[in-house]
């Protein structure tokens, strides 16, 4: 047995693993759009496909999690090879909690449908969903292509998206102290913010994750910083 | 070199990477505890040393990762030996995740002290930060003897503290209703309250994969489900 053949064998496996990746974006790309527009158009039943379209994620992580597994066994690949491999676990690890959020928001557009619409609280929340997903999309190409430059300039837009979270939380903020009876309602507008914020930092990880893969250096940003809200004294203000 | 050498090898290899694992265990109990005391007693001081203390939960996952690829590309490990080693990365990051919301913990800390104080509010969530560090400590002891009951009671344990979760919810919803003025600060007790939730359930990833590692079964359990806040439509009846 050649190491050519070695080398060969591990390239169709990757490649393998990788095809399941990009099919595991699909479906949480899917999911981040269709979550955003079931709760600005109020459709509970898409609500419920997004929740019930959770398990093929999971399944998906679970299988590609095995297979990586596998490779490793099977070809004990080193260097380069292994920290491929690792990066597909941890890429598919991302994912998953991605869609995760996904189901969360889905679950609270179930509860929302019964309270009184908030004027306009969806519509930013739509657009940082759509922000997101088209980032998560140039990650995976980014990943695919081993395109540092696409990587870093996803890491990049997170910053807007955390901008986008900044706003919409001082507009809740306004929204509760205008009318308790909207308290309630924006309690889980926040947390689907928060949520949508989150998984713009799952994303930014893949783009780190890719940015390391390609250059062998880790981009240096503190993602945490960009929220304000959680150690700015300013929004107390509101 | 016999095989009995090389397996050697490996144990001293696992061994040497599961001091390490226990050494960030420790370092992140302690996180949780601070960070919840330093929230009730309004300890700027204290909050800002788990903050600064979270760089070395970080920096120790980072070695723990390269550790691992190195015992993989050296030892090329096969099945239950694999599974350990890939178990350790896993464990490693859900640390340094709960790790993360403590820090976050302590940012809202610091802003909180500059905001009013709301009596009792800080209670309940001591009450569940302190559940949350038993939990861990019970998780990775469970680790370490391979025990898998003690495991299984950590998973159920996590009940408890959901249901904790979903009786601040409706308290700081009471203290919102009650006074505009305490809409900011609950909203930062609310994100408190749902990161404690949250490392409870990172607490029980850890749990579960000792289940699996110990028993090759996976516990099905749908860990979501008990956040009843973001699905049960009667928290808008509070």
């Amino acid at each position: 047995m050649s190491h050519e053949h070695i080398a060969s064998a591990f390239d169709r496996d990757l490649e393998a693993v990788q095809a399941q990746i990009m099919k595991m974006g699909g479906l949480v790309e899917k999911a981040i759009l269709d979550a955003a527009e079931s709760l600005d158009s109020r459709d509970e039943e898409k609500a419920e496909i997004v929740r019930k379209g959770d398990r093929a994620i999971d399944a998906l992580e679970e299988q590609i999690n095995e297979e990586c597994a596998r490779i490793i066994a099977l070809r004990a690949p080193t260097a380069i090879d292994l920290r491929l491999v690792l990066t597909v676990m941890k890429i598919s690890g991302n994912l998953e909690r991605i869609g995760d959020y996904a189901k969360n928001m889905a679950k609270r557009t179930s509860v929302l449908v019964q309270m009184p619409q908030i004027e306009g609280a969806s519509v930013s929340l739509k657009r940082m969903a759509r922000d997101v997903q088209l980032m998560l999309k140039d990650a995976l190409d980014a990943y695919i292509q081993r395109d540092a430059e696409l990587a870093s300039d996803v890491i990049h837009r997170d910053h807007e998206v955390d901008q986008l979270y900044n706003a919409v939380f001082r507009e809740f903020l306004t929204f509760m102290m205008e009318d308790p009876r909207n308290i309630t309602p924006c309690m889980h507008f926040h947390f689907i913010a928060k949520n949508v914020e989150r998984m713009g930092d799952h994303v930014t990880s893949i783009a780190e994750q890719v940015v390391y893969l390609v250059t062998g250096e880790t981009p240096d940003e503190d993602r945490d910083k960009q929220d304000v809200t959680s150690s700015d004294a300013s929004v107390s203000g509101v």
